[in-house]
């Protein structure tokens, strides 16, 4: 079974090519690491990741996320004292920078006589707050972006295997992943014509004169496997579920622990997930739920996952 | 053929319901065209659609759009004394806020002793010019949102059909829009399984023991038909054709322009699309392009292609 495990994902980084960026963000990693060897130290991972339907991309499958469970949770451990490596989707919400969008900043601020640009008065208090959090923690703060699924598979790894040489490492890792993807070698080459004239037909994304057009996945392999086994044997592993029928969410998640044997899987259900989380670990459940009033009152359940996390270190 | 086209598009309206704001955002474009009546007018469409694979989406298929060339032209259609509606994709680019992403402004900005937020001051001129134009033009702009494939159709339909009836309006469609699809009625209710166990096994997303998962995608009814021939036959029409093959760009695009018989398709390939892009007319190909100096100095194609519009209508 082992085996089996490590031939599939030796054969995707084999079929895969790493990113562009790998050694840079090796190295970003790695002094940032250096530099933070005293802290506890969190990866946390965050956003969906793209599978592409062709090698110039058009077309893409996705995984609905927006990284708001990612950005939150990292301000909540830079609170409570962590140095926390971002890996981010590309484009999905940071730290911090997801109180500040552009929607609200074009209405929030206005120009005085002299020219000065200011926050109006009704957010200032607010946005002063975002502001000077943002700049005590940015130094405690290494952001690493993906898009793709490969991308991101390579990344975790390599990430993985540098914290797991440090004393009090976490891995936190709440990126939606696909479980999905065409291999590389497999992709065509330009954007999919709608219909079948001049070109080649791919295999992955096939037309045939009488049926419908079909896309050919293959499955990822299960990357935990070797995470825990290899990469991180050394560091506290935290992986989500996420299910939209709740009738699964239990099994699937004591599952995966079972499976995966790493520490914590916080299960939760796409429609509540702001509301309530389950912290699965091998001994324990322990439901996390807000109340209406909390909710209203601002306060984020990522404040008490990460208090959570914090008693079982 | 004329039939078999509004067959088809009939029956995608049939089977694929309308979204919730719908009513409402048809009354918000109503009463903003009766508003700008003596303007001229645009409905421009942005952003990338997505397809989703389940009704409780976490999966869907996606097309690569930022929204960047909508909310640009936004920009420029607005300062040539435009009234625009602007149909984009939830979460992607909009006009003016596209320069005020979170991460720059957790940088620019600023707590002073006093508590005044401010942007720094080797930014501000640049945010105060686009704070004091989108004051100008805020009235000037109607925005509308969409997500899925299906909501957009439902949008551009409807949005369509009002400025019809408008003496002046264009319609600019700038949306990355899906040729593939996969009907409501046909969606599994919850997220798909990575091993087909428990599940009843959902017709679009195949697993069978033997071969990899595929999925079943139905080909999009092509909507500029309709379009041009019964939801604005009075309006200006211009669509786009992305490719990434250059050789396939100038057949593509003249084969719309003859196929659905509207005013413009403005061709462009996914690589060089901010430097150059081919207007192609009934009689006319005119090529813009900017020459490198123009680019780093920060001129915009959306300028001049809004330029060339205005010398056509």
């Amino acid at each position: 079974m082992e085996n089996k495990d490590e031939a599939e994902w030796s054969k995707f980084f084999h079929e895969n090519k790493g990113p562009a960026n790998l050694e840079e963000s090796r190295d970003k990693i790695s002094k940032f690491c250096d530099k933070h060897k005293d802290k506890k130290l969190v990866l946390i991972t965050s956003g969906g990741t793209t599978v592409p339907l062709e090698l110039n991309t058009v077309r893409y499958v996705d995984n609905f996320s927006l990284g708001t469970r990612g950005a939150t949770s990292a301000e909540y451990f830079l609170r409570n004292g962590f140095a926390v490596i971002f890996l981010h989707r590309e484009s999905s919400l940071k730290p911090f920078s997801r109180h500040l969008s552009g929607d609200a900043m074009r209405k929030w601020l206005q120009v005085s006589e002299s020219g000065e640009v200011s926050v109006c008065s009704s957010h200032a208090a607010e946005v002063s707050k975002i502001v000077v959090e943002y700049q005590k923690y940015e130094d405690s703060l290494c952001e690493i972006s993906f898009t793709t699924l490969s991308d991101y598979l390579w990344m975790l790894k390599t990430a993985a295997n540098i914290l797991n040489s440090h004393p009090n490492s976490l891995l936190y890792l709440a990126a939606a992943v696909s479980d999905f993807y065409v291999p590389t070698g497999q992709l065509p080459k330009h954007k999919i014509q709608s219909r079948n004239s001049i070109f080649a037909v791919p295999k992955t994304f096939c037309f045939t004169s009488e049926g419908p057009p079909t896309v050919e996945l293959q499955i990822v392999p299960k990357m935990l496997s070797p995470l825990v086994s290899y990469w991180a044997p050394n560091s506290f592993v935290i992986s989500f579920k996420l299910e939209t029928d709740p009738n699964l969410l239990a099994s699937k998640a004591k599952g995966a622990l079972e499976k995966y044997k790493h520490n914590v899987v916080i299960g939760n259900i796409l429609q509540t997930r702001k509301k309530e989380v389950w912290m699965v670990e091998k001994d324990a459940v322990t439901k996390i739920e807000l109340t209406n009033e909390e909710l209203k009152s601002g306060v984020e359940i990522e404040d008490r996952i990460v208090k959570h996390i914090l008693t079982l270190i």
